[in-house]
């Protein structure tokens, strides 16, 4: 007994002395656990994905309506149709904006501990739960309940917001470094909870209004989505009509809590990945639930081969390689983009929100273009608008790049801005889809008759370009210069230094 | 003209000096773009989170399968529901191994390039068809046709990866430092293809065998599956048989392509959050879809009251907050877990498998609580198997614990190889879930008429416990330190000399 003793008090002592020491230790994880203090990271990537899940979750009720080919039923479906498609954009707008106060949350709260990621995770339940209450709205225009719930969701999100925040300011070693050594605290505190308590009252003002005139309520609501985007709006006009403002150095203090400082690359990022992972594998999730043969019926109607009783759902397996071949070579696109871009301006944010709410269309898109009979107007109409909506992922992705090259002092890193051959090849990867989505728009137009095999032609077709993309710039560059600078040596030579010139081997690591 | 070539002149030229500079530039960023290769982190993220999605999603089919209350019936769809279970364990045992076998390749491979991240994408989407295929097996175990598919896909994916492989090793900088500065880098690609290869040579004798006697395919497959297992299990038995064999030098040479080698902790890390993620919307994902009534059937059977036509789902929204919560509150314990440990060995690998494979089934579980009478059998059968479900996610997140503290030299930060109350605390969070469900299933058996509303009560108090837990604990260890020490002061101070020493503001950055 007495032995033990000794050692309970020998271990404790070198617990104590890792305790002390332990303020001193060099290795951040290290001091991490003493104060039972966490980096935010894993918390972040978690809601990340959380979130990404559920701002595409409204794609499926879209993508499970069924069409028929019956005209007076496609009317109404039709009608059907748009609704959900305009509840999905909106739900994937509204858990974005949701997703971008998470973010400006997060960039002050840099450090978390056990009390703060419980309280995350109360907030995430509330925000899976929004785009339920916005299709309660859409279905029902004429019921408050939909309003009711979705003000409710929104006022409990701010109240644990504001407790995160308070949590946070009375234990100042979880916020970021620069509000940690300011001297007015407070300020920002208030500031912050001034910023954040905004939405829930005016949700709250909603939930009022809804039971004397609910229309207004409505707008209400569209004017706490969109304000940022407005007030942005209307700041960029202001300065373009009496020229360039002067930043105030007031507005320095706020620096981490301003609606037009850059989102977190990181997130963006994580984000972005997250949408395209699950828009990717959402019609292998229908495929694995749904075609499965029976085996009384493989045996019924097909006598038992099987081969047959899967060659029905022949077009299925293909629509699935089709889109998820186009929804990965679209991420590796924004991957390429994303490794020269250093910050994500909101606005860039914005632009990468659009692309990825048409790149969730996409394999719905897909499937409609093989669920029709072969030559028909329908699928031929399918067919087109799969090439507007991957037109239309491609050209913002583009975008992006131009706005990023607008400002590129603040947005890119240093390479880049040279321009250069780096330049030309990013924007070929990233004119490549737009291009051919626009070419075979255009082709299946004039061509109605070859419609779907101009289409599978590409969906073959793209992939390789991309791998032999380097290769096609190289030329076309050394093309270009043989025709501008005729003084220099001939093609071949250009072209075979160009491709040397990456075979090098290159290894500083080595020494 | 001429000052827009001189333009151009100049410009090129700072490019090259840009080219020039470029190797010695510290940056590492700066130094990726150069030679078009990228650090392959996003492309690993992406990954992980595409695999993630395709282990988990053969829970699908289980979840939709509708349980009728007629006996008759019921003994057909608890076959079925038997076999659907079965097939989503093997599928997401199938689907992590490929996932190890992706991370031990990109553990070689630490920097990407255009082509190796299409490739990659290719083989991804191999990957995400492998659910599917073995799902055929399940459905038609007679039928070779999902032998010759899943076999098939393997040997695609072997060709690509050893593809990557002979692409990276022609391209030395992407590879892993220690490879990189080794002399037989030729030895070490023999080697790796040797290993890549083994799986699809068997899966051909598998498909070659599945036209002679398809039986033996089938053995071949599961020994494909858990030979690195079955291996190491009996490497294992031989050390502790004839004593601890020494590490031959020669095995430090294979150092990242060893089956036995640590997996990357990031990557277990993304791995368990991408099905975390997963998991806890699963039935938000059922309820966006199924739960919105149609307007003309609340309009006639509810007389247009919404809230009475909303009251039906009531259990399903109670299913969806009770699995949210369980899901991320095990996620929590997951990250308090995976804070204290620097490495995941193999076998802790596995152990979170099994806890993953588990958390899986807790939406179902929950949803089935919810779907029968109040008071059936069923219920009370439905609520036990949730506890079940829970208790085993939880313990196997214990036994990793329990396995990381025998090998903490390798595995755990230094600060908890000494115990202490970090340690106690971190026991008091892994073993509350397993307690809690434990509790609950021995409560439910002895009180089966209110099993109900003791297993809601277990739901709503469990986040509470984790929010006051550090609190107890610290109660618990200042009693405990009062009995054996009682030579100390008492109780109240302790207990305040505790509480005190967190609430000091910790804050080294400032300095």
């Amino acid at each position: 007994m007495e032995e033990h003793d000794d050692s309970d008090i020998i271990e404790h002592h070198v617990e104590e002395e890792m305790e002390k020491s332990g303020a001193f230790v060099e290795s951040p994880s290290d001091r991490e656990a003493c104060c039972g203090t966490q980096s935010s990271h894993r918390l972040l990537a978690y809601s990340d994905a959380l979130i990404s899940i559920i701002a595409t979750v409204m794609i499926l009720p879209v993508a499970h309506t069924k069409v028929e080919d019956n005209e007076e039923l496609r009317q109404s479906v039709q009608l059907l149709l748009t609704t959900k498609i305009a509840v999905y954009l909106m739900t994937f707008l509204i858990v974005t904006v949701a997703w971008a106060a998470h973010i400006r949350l997060f960039q002050v709260i840099v450090r978390i501990d056990d009390c703060l990621a419980l309280l995350n995770l109360a907030c995430m339940m509330l925000i899976t739960f929004l785009p339920y209450t916005f299709s309660l709205m859409a279905t029902f225009p004429n019921n408050i309940l939909g309003i009711l719930l979705f003000c409710g969701c929104v006022m409990v999100i701010g109240v644990i917001q504001s407790v995160i925040v308070l949590y946070a300011f009375s234990r100042p070693f979880l916020l970021n470094e620069q509000i940690q050594i300011s001297e007015n605290q407070i300020f920002y505190k208030r500031h912050i909870l001034k910023v954040i308590m905004r939405v829930p009252i005016m949700c709250l003002f909603a939930s009022i209004f809804s039971f004397i005139f609910f229309q207004l309520s409505y707008v209400i609501l569209a004017i706490v989505i969109f304000l940022p985007y407005i007030s942005q709006f209307i700041k960029w006009c202001r300065s373009k009509a009496i020229g360039q403002v002067e930043e105030t150095p007031d507005s320095m203090l706020f620096y981490t809590y301003l609606p037009n400082e850059p989102l977190s690359k990181e997130r963006v990022e994580a984000f972005s990945d997250g949408v395209y992972a699950i828009v990717a594998t959402l019609l292998i999730l229908d495929i694995c639930e749904d075609n499965v043969p029976d085996p009384t019926v493989v045996q019924k109607q097909f006598g038992g081969n099987l081969i047959a009783a899967l060659q029905v759902y022949g077009p299925e397996y293909l629509a699935y390689f089709g889109s998820f071949a186009t929804v990965g070579l679209l991420w590796f696109v924004h991957h390429s983009l994303f490794l020269h871009v250093t910050k994500t301006t909101r606005f860039m944010g914005l632009l990468n929100t659009f692309s990825l709410a048409f790149v969730g269309g996409l394999p719905l898109a897909y499937q409609l273009t093989h669920e029709f009979p072969r030559d028909s107007q329908n699928e031929l109409e399918a067919i087109q608008i799969s090439c507007v909506i991957i037109f239309f992922a491609g050209i913002f992705q583009l975008i992006i790049w131009v706005v990023a090259l607008y400002y590129e002092q603040e947005t890119l890193h240093p390479y880049v801005r040279y321009g250069g051959r780096e330049h030309v090849f990013m924007l070929a990867k990233l004119a490549l889809y737009p291009c051919v989505a626009l070419g075979t728009f255009f082709l299946t137009c004039i061509l109605s008759r070859f419609s779907a095999p101009i289409f599978h032609l590409m969906e073959i077709t793209v992939p390789f370009a991309f791998l032999v993309l380097r290769v096609l710039v190289r030329i076309g560059l050394a093309l270009l210069r043989l025709i501008f600078c005729p003084n220099r040596a001939n093609l071949k030579t250009i072209v075979e230094e160009e491709v040397s010139e990456t075979s090098v081997p290159f290894n500083p690591l080595i020494t």
